[in-house]
């Protein structure tokens, strides 16, 4: 093993990305090593990875060389170029858009928010978490419904949930569930995906018949057709037998139709998508969610909701967390994680730039130029499959569908190719006259002047929409570009990420996301792509996809990779799924029990439920480690029912096992399948291999190790990755432009509506790859190594550490116990989270996996400077603690109990605590040249659960 | 004339660009109506504005109807699209450079940076200065002189600026300056046609024989030629006579050669664009300046300096103010106003981002390939015109030239065409082995391996570079990105700019500049294109400068401009040298008077001097208004030399003169000609143009007028604009790729390095005017005139409005007069400025034109919410200035006189004035929510100038 982190002394070495990317430099290396006590990285890493599991040198590696950053973007950009560009007129639920160009700079391009981390620290988010309200807010007010989640991960994932929601909500006793017959191809392929492995019944259904009994129905609006319809029929026909009624509608639509509450929905999903966010061939987009009145604790995944701090002034926060899935584990009924927040804040910051009148507008619009081309196709006599339509068409042209579409992709236009007499247009807001009178051209039909178009002309007057929306102040205030471009500035400013200083956040290795992965993004080469677009077109996101799965499979260790699921909890579901396809394909129909360890991460047991298997959990021991003796006796105890076990590697607890080869033997052993949660990959990568360690099928999050931002709590990536055993049981996808993911080699049915996932944003981990190289990864595992444990090092004597391996080293994060401090002090690991704040830190994770505990995680992109800045605050907050413990403070009365302090505590009105002002708010003097200052006081949760409030508040409420 | 502003109510309108742009929308438009008192923008506009200089309507424009945003996009990428990529290897102080991604995306890309203004209020504009401050120590430290300014506008005219020091600095008495034969041809071209002007007498020489006596002496370090010489001797000769020498050097290739001061220049300038500035077609870059100790006070320009504020804690200001020209008015030197600041902090951030020996390995490299073509070129037994070179070789080719860069540029790359027998090849840091082989290609060679290339090998050792340079901990504490990100995050956190609120400055026109605007800046298809590449290579810029030159001939009335300006003074400059030609060229050798009025920006009578002209000042009337009666007397007392009257129209008192066709008939009537200042262009666009008015020649600032940001104090475009007997002495270039721009049509010699001037940022304008339309422009006018009577009105009780024309009203800003409040409460306008910090403002502009006033320009953009804040800011401000002449406060300890306040300020130590802490920092609760924290208390300016430090000063200075 060579030296790592060698100092790069030759003057004439170009620069390299690797050197960027981490922090810690060869002289501070030798710093951190002699703290450590140890010689080299090589014998810190040697002790800590069990030399069992090093992974063997390759000579040969599919990891070209590291690439700079030049020749990165050089290379996009060449892949960028061999995508086809063309205006897609496709539809189903994907339309182009067009992004502000203020929102586009000011948020998506701008680390200030696409570096933040999920709102767990609401103090630091409340900017973030403001626009999430606004987020809801829109969706409340467009569906006609109570209360929305901010956000879902696409709008066929969430149709499923709401499937689950009707499950769990419905009074009726059977497990059919109702399937509008005209629902998006794809969200029908989750469903029945999804629904098999859970025990539902999808059964089919125009509605126009006797309906067999179900505990609910879903109905899409508009159809998949184009068509529009009063489904309130169908709604009070599933009521009466106690069901509920599931619609997914179009937000866009809706600013002109009646809403889905209206007409008697009980849950609304869809997708925010054309509201700018860019199609990205396929996604990140935000999903959403709505619900009536009533069923506020059945949504899924986060709600944001309005609470008040310390001294009463409202303050944003995420609503009952109870539900989630990190606190209800094995009874959790949802393993929605990460969101799609960056997007949901996208989505939003549209509505309030357009308001209720712009939406109006580019509603209109849209729908008059589908009605002047269904005016000009029904002149030349064509048929249409319904005259009451949104924005798009059916055109029956028996035999001749092919034919159109091909005369339409020659002239720039990606059309639906249905079946061989039928043709798809939908018309979006970037539709011209030009653009319609060119698909009339390839219709074979001449045009001089386009009819008019009217918006809705076919559609029932009942359906057209009258009562008001968006009428909150919000939407009205920012009209302009400059008023825009301050409103997203003075959020951002209210909020703490990455580009402020390091977020130390245990398991969620909150990395560098350089601006050059970032770049490419934002090309429309990229961004304007539709996930349905013809192979043909694609080309150079498919390239990409190609060599992004290879180096993933091989740096993990397995024989492929599928990057369509957009979340961990989706990747973690399709693998499971995976190895649940295995077992029935090997008749073992039985294995159904998925053993988990209780340090797991509580997504784990979600989304075996999810997989239809029933979760047991193993004890671990004193270390930390899955306890060997409980785990055989598990296996033993369901031998025949086995069917896998899920661990993470290196554990929760931050350690590597040591027994992890006999952990994987012995479920083998049993006929069990093995998942690794790649959660840590951060930790291995470059040493060791999940499939190496007995690995079966693992998730990664590419927005954890491979530099996709956070994004304030999402976009995630999620791929799965799988031995060749499983590979037929891997993601497949109706519409995958690559014939052996459309049940060719993978076929194991889609986790998410897109064929790709979240593709618009792969260029950020293709490029991380690409220029850190296979030897820059493994430094980088190498120097998040070394930092967790300086970290150590230098805490352990003010902080235990609650688990380490060998030679007392922990992998790339470490807990600290703050039990024994709070015990000798009272005070708490939330009070010293928040104390961080007033220091000008991201607190680590709180009470995960362990209650009482903080788990920090560096990664290799912090500096020296910022990981002594971190480790001195804590000890000073020891001091801190120990002064109260020591009465020179009251226990009620002291600067970390009334943490974080904001700028007006210490301003306004008279100070009557018992330290100063300065110790409150400049507890270290560097402070004093640039400080965080948090918006609020220390937020009441508990408050904010019993007064549930999930949209924008009043002005008059800030006062 | 139709309403302006009309409220859009049709729902399926598209979304309008200008409803964008302008802050205030209909209903905000009648209730300011309602406050001025009249019924409709008409009839206010109408009564401001003369009638007898209302434009025509006119039937057909060259402006098209406003685009979209997403047209206007679309447009640009096809412009874009038609620019032929190629590597452009031509040097002659342009390189093709890689732009460091988080420099890119937290600078270039950030309104945050781009939007602010020039440092004049510097507690607010700390982040900057000390950007601005690191540029000047790289430039010191590269070139081993003692003191830099920042910035110049380009190398080229940074020479014309350092002959210009040499000529008030030298004890020779002589007119002559000699000049390095080997210097850059628009260098020189730029020399000739500068020291025409002035008096100078340009010798050019290779300095190998015997010298005429000269008062100065420049030489080009490396020459264009690319050879590399030590110089020493001839700065020894000159020095003996007298005189200084100056010196054109390469930074880049300073990191491995002797420095400049080594070599006895006094002076060095150059360009800043090689470190990590994009090519942009010309600029803008940032040029420098630096001066050996004694030459401090000559420098032209901003020079950032160290003070203390009135704690005593280190702050960085403008030092040395008192020689701005604003200031010296006629006795100014030198007009530069406008500086390069945006260009010059990203370049201070490539050396802040490499640090000294990531440069050396970039010109390492550079140097080596340089060598490598130079060995297999010698190999093939080509001549080279010099074996001592860094990044460029001259190779002898006789009668091949053309030849081989028309091979060249088939393959891609564009050389430079020196004659028939010469084709010269510079390296620079994107250069790779690849290219180097494809450029010996294009010479008929073939190569299998290339040479080893050895940095500087033919160069003598003595000329080695062997001092430190950059040892400042700035430029070796920012080496990842993540720490260079919050680096760029905490200095921009440290300034007010436009993303936080309105910066209402008089005459400097603030406005909006959007991000669809900017979007283009960044694309690679302009901004890595060479200014002097091949005319078939640029059609895309070409039609983008044609169109935009006809658009704005259109809305001044004249009949060509020339963009090539790169700052407003610079366009003064060049219209003033066009009225000197065209009088030198009808004989009229005699007439060199310029009358200039009293109320005129200083740059005026500074331009008049460096266009040879001798200034007379013409008085004005208490109204501000140019007092015809003294015009008349002053054209009589000068009738034989009158040259030109300088008018700036409306005047700088904010005020439609209504005399302004009598001022100019009386001036051509003498024979003279007419300058029509453009700073206000403002407040006329749509409405009146000065070609019109009487005007012969006039400056558009598009950093005023048409959006262009102002980057922190620049870049800046300054277009001349000109009636069709004025053309002919309009900007020429030697390199222009436009027949009539290279001594076609315009032959008046170059006043700027590139010949299309600032091309890179004309993307910028070109939207403006494409997406607002003619109409657009014109109820942008009208919307900055009713805000600025909006605020004239609402403020009048409180502060006298110090001029008005017609109706009382003012034009686009206007005059407070805080004289009275001094006399009444002894609170200064400086007080009142700095405590607007404290409210959340960027102060007026101050004392300009008069002394004791504030000038307010709101522009379009504001919206309504923006205006009443800053109103009820400044009537609170009157109150508590009341309350210290009521004796409530006293007269030396008030929060007036102690503005800003820091939080500092309010946190630390006891509090012992007699107001409490929120009436210090929160003097509105409002403030409560968001504030932007000022980091410096009041700096002393004198002390300043009394200690005169302009490089980074040590970090203990902040301790």
């Amino acid at each position: 093993m060579s030296t790592l982190l060698p100092p790069r002394t030759d003057a004439a070495a170009p620069a390299v990305f690797v050197d960027r990317h981490i922090g810690i430099d060869a002289a501070a290396q030798a710093r951190m090593l002699e703290v450590v006590g140890y010689d080299s990285v090589d014998a810190l890493v040697e002790t800590a990875v069990p030399a069992s599991i090093h992974v063997q040198a390759r000579t040969t590696s599919s990891i070209p060389p590291a690439a700079t950053e030049a020749e990165a973007l050089a290379e996009l950009r060449e892949l960028a170029s061999i995508n086809r560009s063309a205006r897609p007129l496709i539809g189903l639920g994907y339309y182009d858009t067009f992004t502000p160009s203020v929102i586009a700079r000011n948020v998506l391009e701008n680390p200030s928010w696409y570096t933040a981390y999920t709102p767990y620290q609401p103090e630091i988010s409340q900017g973030r978490l403001e626009a999430l309200i606004n987020f809801q807010t829109m969706v409340t007010d467009l569906t006609g419904l109570a209360t929305a989640n901010a956000s879902m991960l696409d709008e066929s994932t969430a149709v499923v949930e709401g499937m689950l929601v009707a499950r769990r909500a419905s009074k009726a006793k059977t497990s059919v569930f109702l399937v509008d017959v005209d629902a998006l191809p794809q969200t029908k392929a989750l469903l029945h995906h999804r629904a098999a492995a859970v025990g539902i019944r999808v059964h089919e259904t125009s509605f126009d018949g006797e309906l067999p009994e179900a505990f609910g129905a879903f109905v899409q609006y508009p159809g998949a057709t184009g068509r529009v319809w009063d489904f309130s029929a169908v709604a009070a026909a599933v009521h009466a037998a106690g069901g509920l009624l599931v619609a997914a509608a179009d937000l866009l639509a809706l600013t002109l139709l009646r809403s889905p509450g209206a007409l008697g929905a009980d849950v609304a999903v869809g997708t925010t998508q054309r509201f700018g966010v860019p199609l990205g061939f396929g996604g990140p987009h935000a999903g959403y969610m709505a619900v009536r009145g009533g069923l506020e604790r059945q949504l899924p995944g986060r709600l944001v909701g309005v609470s008040q701090d310390a001294v009463g002034a409202p303050a944003y926060r995420l609503s009952l967390q109870t539900r989630e899935q990190h606190i209800r584990r094995e009874k959790a009924t949802s393993n929605i994680c990460t969101a799609q927040v960056l997007l949901a804040v996208m989505a939003a910051m549209y509505a309030v730039y357009h308001g209720p009148q712009g939406l109006k507008g580019i509603a209109t619009r849209v729908a008059q130029r589908a009605d002047a081309l269904a005016s000009a196709l029904r002149a030349y006599d064509l048929t249409l499959a319904s005259d009451a339509f949104f924005d798009t068409v059916r055109v029956h042209v028996p035999g001749r569908a092919q034919d159109v579409v091909d005369r339409a992709r020659e002239r720039g236009y990606q059309l639906l190719w249905v079946d061989d007499a039928t043709v798809g247009v939908s018309v979006d807001e970037t539709t011209t006259d030009a653009d319609i009178s060119a698909v009339l051209d390839a219709f074979g039909l001449a045009t001089e002047d386009l009819p008019e178009g009217i918006a809705l002309r076919g559609v029932d007057d009942a359906l057209h929409r009258e009562d008001e929306y968006l009428t909150h102040p919000v939407f009205h205030t920012h009209r302009s570009e400059t008023a825009m471009m301050r409103y997203l500035k003075s959020l951002a400013d209210r909020d703490y990420a990455l580009d402020r200083g390091m977020i130390p956040l245990g398991s969620c290795t909150m990395k560098l996301n350089a601006a050059t992965e970032m770049a490419a993004v934002s090309w429309p080469e990229f961004s304007r792509v539709h996930p349905f677009a013809p192979e043909a077109d694609v080309h150079g996101y498919l390239e990409m996809i190609d060599q992004l799965e290879r180096w993933l499979a091989e740096v993990t260790g397995y024989d492929a990779v599928s990057l369509q699921p957009n979340a961990g909890s989706q990747g973690e579901l399709a693998g499971l799924l995976a190895i649940r396809g295995y077992h029935l394909a090997n008749g073992d129909i039985e294995r159904t029990v998925c053993l988990i360890p209780s340090s797991a991460h509580g997504t784990n047991a979600a989304s075996a439920i999810l997989a239809g298997m029933k979760v047991v959990v193993v004890a671990c021991d004193e270390a930390g480690n899955v306890d060997l003796g409980d785990l055989r006796a598990k296996i033993a105890q369901h031998a025949a029912e086995l069917s896998a076990l899920m661990i993470t590697y290196p554990s929760t607890h931050g350690v590597y096992e040591h027994d992890v080869l006999e952990i994987t033997q012995a479920v083998h052993d049993a006929g069990g399948q093995v998942y690794v949660d790649g959660a840590n990959l951060n930790a291995l990568l470059g040493f060791a291999r999940f499939g190496d360690l007995g690995g079966d099928v693992s998730h990664l999050n590419l927005h954890k190790t491979f530099a996709i931002p956070h994004g304030g709590g999402g976009p995630g990536v999620g791929p799965v990755a799988a031995k060749a055993h499983l590979v037929p049981h891997l993601p497949s996808h109706p519409f995958s432009q690559r014939a052996d993911h459309a049940g060719g080699t993978f076929d194991g049915g889609p986790v998410s509506a897109a064929p790709h996932g979240s593709a618009g944003i792969l260029p950020i981990s293709w490029a991380y790859v690409r220029m850190m190289g296979a030897e820059g990864l493994r430094e980088a595992t190498a120097a998040a190594v070394l930092s967790a444990n300086y970290i150590a090092t230098r805490l352990r004597e003010h902080y235990p550490v609650l688990y380490a391996g060998e030679g007392g080293l922990v992998a790339h994060e470490c807990i600290l116990d703050l039990r024994p401090l709070k015990e000798q002090t009272g005070i708490t690991v939330d009070d010293v989270a928040k104390r961080l704040i007033d220091y000008g830190f991201h607190a680590p994770t709180m009470s995960f996996p362990v209650a009482g505990t903080l788990m920090v995680e560096p990664t290799e992109s912090e500096d020296l400077a910022e990981l002594d800045r971190f480790v001195d605050a804590m000890v000073a907050i020891k001091h801190e603690a120990l002064a109260v413990a020591a009465g020179e403070w009251p226990a009620d009365d002291n600067p970390l109990v009334n943490a974080p302090h904001t700028a007006e505590t210490v301003v306004v009105g008279e100070w009557e605590h018992p330290y100063p002002r300065e110790t409150a708010v400049y507890p270290v003097r560097s402070l004093i040249r640039g400080k965080y200052w948090p918006p609020v006081r220390r937020i009441d949760q508990a408050y904010g659960d019993r007064n549930l409030v999930c949209s924008c508040p009043p002005p008059e409420a800030f006062a």
